[in-house]
Protein backbone atom coordinates (compact mmCIF):
# COMPACT_ATOMS: atom_id res chain seq x y z
CA UNK A 1 0.00 0.00 0.00
CA UNK A 2 1.10 3.27 -0.78
CA UNK A 3 2.03 6.23 1.86
CA UNK A 4 -0.84 8.06 1.04
CA UNK A 5 -3.25 4.92 0.85
CA UNK A 6 -2.19 4.08 4.09
CA UNK A 7 -3.06 7.52 5.61
CA UNK A 8 -6.11 7.56 3.99
CA UNK A 9 -7.13 4.58 5.40
CA UNK A 10 -6.05 5.27 8.25
CA UNK A 11 -7.94 8.57 8.17
CA UNK A 12 -11.29 6.35 7.43
CA UNK A 13 -10.50 4.06 10.21
CA UNK A 14 -10.00 6.74 12.30
CA UNK A 15 -13.03 9.04 11.25
CA UNK A 16 -14.87 5.60 11.36
CA UNK A 17 -13.72 5.20 15.49
CA UNK A 18 -14.52 8.97 15.83
CA UNK A 19 -18.09 8.05 15.30
CA UNK A 20 -18.72 5.50 17.65
CA UNK A 21 -17.03 7.07 20.63
CA UNK A 22 -16.99 10.71 20.15
CA UNK A 23 -14.07 12.34 21.90
CA UNK A 24 -15.84 15.61 23.00
CA UNK A 25 -18.54 13.48 23.85
CA UNK A 26 -16.09 11.19 26.57
CA UNK A 27 -14.01 14.54 27.86
CA UNK A 28 -15.15 17.40 29.07
CA UNK A 29 -11.56 19.03 28.97
CA UNK A 30 -8.61 18.16 27.71
CA UNK A 31 -6.84 17.70 30.95
CA UNK A 32 -9.29 15.12 31.81
CA UNK A 33 -8.19 13.00 28.94
CA UNK A 34 -4.68 13.55 30.15
CA UNK A 35 -5.46 12.23 33.33
CA UNK A 36 -7.74 9.28 32.29
CA UNK A 37 -4.78 7.92 30.08
CA UNK A 38 -2.16 8.22 32.78
CA UNK A 39 -4.11 6.86 35.33
CA UNK A 40 -4.79 3.51 33.09
CA UNK A 41 -1.05 3.33 32.55
CA UNK A 42 -0.52 3.45 36.24
CA UNK A 43 -2.89 1.12 36.73
CA UNK A 44 -1.06 -1.13 34.01
CA UNK A 45 1.88 -0.25 35.96
CA UNK A 46 1.30 -1.59 39.02
CA UNK A 47 -0.19 -4.98 36.83
CA UNK A 48 2.53 -6.18 34.87
CA UNK A 49 5.31 -6.09 37.08
CA UNK A 50 3.06 -8.93 39.18
CA UNK A 51 2.77 -10.95 35.59
CA UNK A 52 6.55 -10.62 35.55
CA UNK A 53 7.05 -11.28 39.02
CA UNK A 54 5.47 -14.75 38.87
CA UNK A 55 6.45 -15.91 35.14
CA UNK A 56 10.09 -15.08 36.34
CA UNK A 57 9.60 -17.50 39.76
CA UNK A 58 10.27 -14.22 41.74
CA UNK A 59 7.03 -14.14 43.22
CA UNK A 60 4.73 -17.68 43.79
CA UNK A 61 2.41 -18.31 40.66
CA UNK A 62 -1.30 -18.28 41.39
CA UNK A 63 -3.57 -18.95 38.69
CA UNK A 64 -6.11 -16.45 40.02
CA UNK A 65 -3.64 -13.96 40.41
CA UNK A 66 -2.28 -14.36 36.82
CA UNK A 67 -6.17 -14.40 34.84
CA UNK A 68 -7.25 -11.16 37.49
CA UNK A 69 -3.59 -9.10 36.66
CA UNK A 70 -3.91 -10.23 32.65
CA UNK A 71 -7.44 -8.79 32.33
CA UNK A 72 -6.84 -5.88 34.09
CA UNK A 73 -4.34 -5.56 31.28
CA UNK A 74 -6.46 -7.00 28.68
CA UNK A 75 -9.80 -4.45 30.02
CA UNK A 76 -7.36 -1.48 30.46
CA UNK A 77 -6.17 -1.28 26.90
CA UNK A 78 -9.29 -1.04 26.03
CA UNK A 79 -9.71 2.60 27.57
CA UNK A 80 -6.78 4.31 26.03
CA UNK A 81 -7.88 4.79 22.09
CA UNK A 82 -10.26 7.50 23.35
CA UNK A 83 -7.94 9.15 25.42
CA UNK A 84 -5.75 10.44 23.00
CA UNK A 85 -8.16 12.77 21.02
CA UNK A 86 -7.75 16.40 19.19
CA UNK A 87 -6.13 19.37 21.99
CA UNK A 88 -4.78 16.59 24.20
CA UNK A 89 -0.97 17.15 23.48
CA UNK A 90 -0.40 19.68 25.71
CA UNK A 91 -0.43 19.92 29.40
CA UNK A 92 0.73 17.60 31.53
CA UNK A 93 1.58 15.02 29.52
CA UNK A 94 5.07 13.12 28.29
CA UNK A 95 3.14 12.29 25.02
CA UNK A 96 5.31 13.17 22.08
CA UNK A 97 3.59 15.12 18.80
CA UNK A 98 4.19 11.84 16.67
CA UNK A 99 1.12 10.49 18.11
CA UNK A 100 -0.86 13.08 16.55
CA UNK A 101 1.79 13.41 13.52
CA UNK A 102 1.41 9.31 12.75
CA UNK A 103 -1.89 7.99 13.99
CA UNK A 104 -1.16 4.93 12.20
CA UNK A 105 2.02 3.99 13.76
CA UNK A 106 0.17 4.95 16.98
CA UNK A 107 -2.64 2.53 16.50
CA UNK A 108 -0.72 -0.13 15.64
CA UNK A 109 1.13 0.02 19.04
CA UNK A 110 -2.59 0.30 20.51
CA UNK A 111 -3.55 -2.71 18.63
CA UNK A 112 -0.58 -4.65 19.37
CA UNK A 113 -1.05 -3.93 22.82
CA UNK A 114 -5.04 -5.49 22.60
CA UNK A 115 -3.87 -8.66 21.17
CA UNK A 116 -0.66 -9.12 23.33
CA UNK A 117 -2.97 -8.76 26.38
CA UNK A 118 -5.46 -11.09 24.85
CA UNK A 119 -3.16 -13.50 24.28
CA UNK A 120 -1.61 -13.25 28.53
CA UNK A 121 -5.34 -13.89 29.61
CA UNK A 122 -5.38 -16.97 27.19
CA UNK A 123 -2.52 -18.03 28.72
CA UNK A 124 -2.96 -17.17 32.28
CA UNK A 125 -6.06 -19.38 31.68
CA UNK A 126 -5.13 -22.13 30.25
CA UNK A 127 -3.62 -23.21 33.22
CA UNK A 128 0.18 -24.05 32.21
CA UNK A 129 1.64 -21.98 35.05
CA UNK A 130 4.24 -19.62 34.82
CA UNK A 131 6.53 -21.14 32.06
CA UNK A 132 3.41 -20.61 30.04
CA UNK A 133 3.19 -16.97 31.44
CA UNK A 134 7.23 -15.82 29.65
CA UNK A 135 6.15 -15.68 26.09
CA UNK A 136 2.81 -13.30 26.23
CA UNK A 137 4.30 -11.04 29.22
CA UNK A 138 7.21 -10.76 27.31
CA UNK A 139 5.15 -9.73 24.04
CA UNK A 140 3.00 -7.49 26.48
CA UNK A 141 6.43 -5.40 27.90
CA UNK A 142 7.85 -5.48 24.41
CA UNK A 143 4.59 -3.33 23.46
CA UNK A 144 4.89 -1.01 25.86
CA UNK A 145 8.89 -0.75 25.96
CA UNK A 146 8.25 0.07 22.07
CA UNK A 147 5.66 2.40 22.24
CA UNK A 148 7.16 4.43 25.38
CA UNK A 149 10.31 4.22 23.53
CA UNK A 150 8.48 6.09 19.94
CA UNK A 151 5.59 8.14 22.00
CA UNK A 152 6.63 8.85 25.16
CA UNK A 153 8.94 12.25 26.51
CA UNK A 154 12.15 10.53 28.30
CA UNK B 1 -26.69 -11.40 64.23
CA UNK B 2 -25.13 -10.39 67.00
CA UNK B 3 -22.52 -7.01 66.73
CA UNK B 4 -19.07 -9.51 67.74
CA UNK B 5 -20.97 -12.18 65.40
CA UNK B 6 -20.64 -10.01 62.41
CA UNK B 7 -17.22 -8.65 63.36
CA UNK B 8 -15.77 -12.37 63.65
CA UNK B 9 -17.60 -12.69 60.05
CA UNK B 10 -15.97 -9.76 58.20
CA UNK B 11 -12.63 -10.55 59.91
CA UNK B 12 -12.92 -14.02 59.03
CA UNK B 13 -13.92 -12.77 55.49
CA UNK B 14 -11.24 -10.67 55.57
CA UNK B 15 -8.39 -12.82 56.25
CA UNK B 16 -9.52 -15.23 53.39
CA UNK B 17 -9.57 -11.88 50.70
CA UNK B 18 -5.99 -11.36 52.33
CA UNK B 19 -4.90 -15.02 51.48
CA UNK B 20 -6.47 -14.66 48.18
CA UNK B 21 -4.71 -11.38 47.18
CA UNK B 22 -1.92 -10.92 49.59
CA UNK B 23 -2.03 -6.74 49.91
CA UNK B 24 1.86 -6.37 50.30
CA UNK B 25 2.39 -8.65 47.33
CA UNK B 26 0.23 -6.11 45.01
CA UNK B 27 1.86 -2.81 46.04
CA UNK B 28 5.30 -1.73 46.92
CA UNK B 29 4.86 1.28 48.67
CA UNK B 30 1.15 2.33 49.94
CA UNK B 31 1.40 5.35 48.25
CA UNK B 32 1.04 3.20 45.25
CA UNK B 33 -1.92 1.44 46.64
CA UNK B 34 -3.16 5.14 47.41
CA UNK B 35 -2.57 6.31 44.05
CA UNK B 36 -3.58 2.89 42.19
CA UNK B 37 -7.36 3.65 43.74
CA UNK B 38 -7.34 7.38 42.89
CA UNK B 39 -6.78 6.49 39.53
CA UNK B 40 -9.55 4.21 39.42
CA UNK B 41 -12.01 6.19 41.00
CA UNK B 42 -11.03 9.27 38.31
CA UNK B 43 -11.75 6.54 35.57
CA UNK B 44 -15.01 6.13 37.37
CA UNK B 45 -15.87 9.50 37.65
CA UNK B 46 -15.29 10.16 34.10
CA UNK B 47 -17.66 7.21 33.20
CA UNK B 48 -20.57 7.69 35.20
CA UNK B 49 -21.60 10.83 33.74
CA UNK B 50 -22.05 9.42 30.65
CA UNK B 51 -24.22 6.99 31.56
CA UNK B 52 -25.96 9.85 33.85
CA UNK B 53 -26.08 12.07 30.26
CA UNK B 54 -27.90 9.03 28.31
CA UNK B 55 -29.87 7.82 31.25
CA UNK B 56 -31.31 11.39 31.82
CA UNK B 57 -31.35 11.92 28.22
CA UNK B 58 -28.68 14.81 27.81
CA UNK B 59 -26.93 13.19 25.23
CA UNK B 60 -28.25 10.65 22.58
CA UNK B 61 -29.02 7.18 23.39
CA UNK B 62 -25.88 4.61 22.63
CA UNK B 63 -26.09 0.83 23.11
CA UNK B 64 -22.33 -0.10 22.08
CA UNK B 65 -21.40 3.27 24.63
CA UNK B 66 -23.68 2.26 27.41
CA UNK B 67 -22.42 -1.37 27.61
CA UNK B 68 -18.76 0.05 27.22
CA UNK B 69 -19.18 2.42 30.04
CA UNK B 70 -21.18 0.11 32.35
CA UNK B 71 -18.65 -2.36 31.47
CA UNK B 72 -15.40 0.02 32.74
CA UNK B 73 -17.74 0.67 36.04
CA UNK B 74 -18.19 -2.93 37.12
CA UNK B 75 -14.48 -4.17 35.70
CA UNK B 76 -13.18 -1.22 37.64
CA UNK B 77 -15.22 -1.84 40.63
CA UNK B 78 -13.32 -4.91 41.30
CA UNK B 79 -10.37 -3.47 41.52
CA UNK B 80 -10.50 -1.24 44.55
CA UNK B 81 -10.36 -3.71 47.54
CA UNK B 82 -6.88 -4.48 47.48
CA UNK B 83 -6.04 -1.02 47.26
CA UNK B 84 -7.29 -0.20 50.94
CA UNK B 85 -4.75 -2.26 52.44
CA UNK B 86 -2.83 -1.97 56.11
CA UNK B 87 -0.84 1.60 55.85
CA UNK B 88 -2.79 3.07 53.20
CA UNK B 89 -4.57 5.48 55.79
CA UNK B 90 -2.09 8.05 55.54
CA UNK B 91 -0.79 10.38 52.84
CA UNK B 92 -2.45 12.14 50.11
CA UNK B 93 -5.62 10.43 50.69
CA UNK B 94 -9.04 12.09 51.51
CA UNK B 95 -9.76 8.19 52.86
CA UNK B 96 -11.18 8.39 56.52
CA UNK B 97 -9.82 6.30 59.27
CA UNK B 98 -13.67 4.68 59.42
CA UNK B 99 -12.66 2.97 56.45
CA UNK B 100 -10.28 0.39 58.58
CA UNK B 101 -12.04 1.00 61.78
CA UNK B 102 -15.33 -0.18 60.58
CA UNK B 103 -14.30 -2.57 57.62
CA UNK B 104 -17.48 -4.35 57.38
CA UNK B 105 -19.72 -1.16 56.72
CA UNK B 106 -16.77 -0.18 53.99
CA UNK B 107 -17.30 -3.67 52.69
CA UNK B 108 -20.82 -3.43 52.37
CA UNK B 109 -20.20 -0.51 50.18
CA UNK B 110 -17.83 -2.11 48.07
CA UNK B 111 -19.68 -5.14 47.66
CA UNK B 112 -23.39 -3.10 46.91
CA UNK B 113 -20.75 -1.55 43.95
CA UNK B 114 -19.91 -4.56 42.20
CA UNK B 115 -24.23 -5.73 42.06
CA UNK B 116 -24.93 -2.46 41.39
CA UNK B 117 -22.71 -2.16 38.44
CA UNK B 118 -23.54 -5.79 37.45
CA UNK B 119 -27.21 -4.28 36.94
CA UNK B 120 -26.37 -1.48 35.01
CA UNK B 121 -24.33 -3.43 32.77
CA UNK B 122 -27.37 -6.05 32.45
CA UNK B 123 -29.51 -3.54 31.82
CA UNK B 124 -27.83 -1.50 28.88
CA UNK B 125 -27.12 -5.17 27.31
CA UNK B 126 -30.54 -5.47 27.57
CA UNK B 127 -31.18 -2.62 24.92
CA UNK B 128 -33.92 -1.19 26.93
CA UNK B 129 -32.56 2.31 25.90
CA UNK B 130 -31.98 5.47 28.36
CA UNK B 131 -35.48 5.00 30.55
CA UNK B 132 -33.70 1.52 31.40
CA UNK B 133 -31.05 2.64 32.68
CA UNK B 134 -31.92 5.36 34.99
CA UNK B 135 -33.26 3.22 37.91
CA UNK B 136 -29.69 1.14 37.53
CA UNK B 137 -27.71 4.56 36.91
CA UNK B 138 -29.60 6.00 40.03
CA UNK B 139 -28.54 2.52 42.09
CA UNK B 140 -24.66 3.57 41.25
CA UNK B 141 -24.73 7.27 42.15
CA UNK B 142 -25.95 6.32 45.39
CA UNK B 143 -23.83 3.67 46.28
CA UNK B 144 -21.01 6.21 45.20
CA UNK B 145 -22.31 9.06 47.21
CA UNK B 146 -23.38 7.18 49.81
CA UNK B 147 -19.13 5.75 50.22
CA UNK B 148 -18.03 9.15 49.91
CA UNK B 149 -20.62 10.82 52.59
CA UNK B 150 -19.31 8.04 55.39
CA UNK B 151 -15.56 7.65 54.09
CA UNK B 152 -14.16 10.27 51.87
CA UNK B 153 -13.08 13.73 53.86
CA UNK B 154 -14.81 16.73 52.42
Amino acid sequence: MSKPMKLAVAVAFGAGLAAAIPAHAQFAKPEDAIKYRKSVMFIQGQTLPRLGAMAQGKAPYDQAQAVANAETLAFTSRLFPAAFGAGTDKGDTRALPAIWSDPAKFKKYQDDLQAATAKLVAAAKAGGGADALKGPFGEVAQVCKGCHDDFRKE
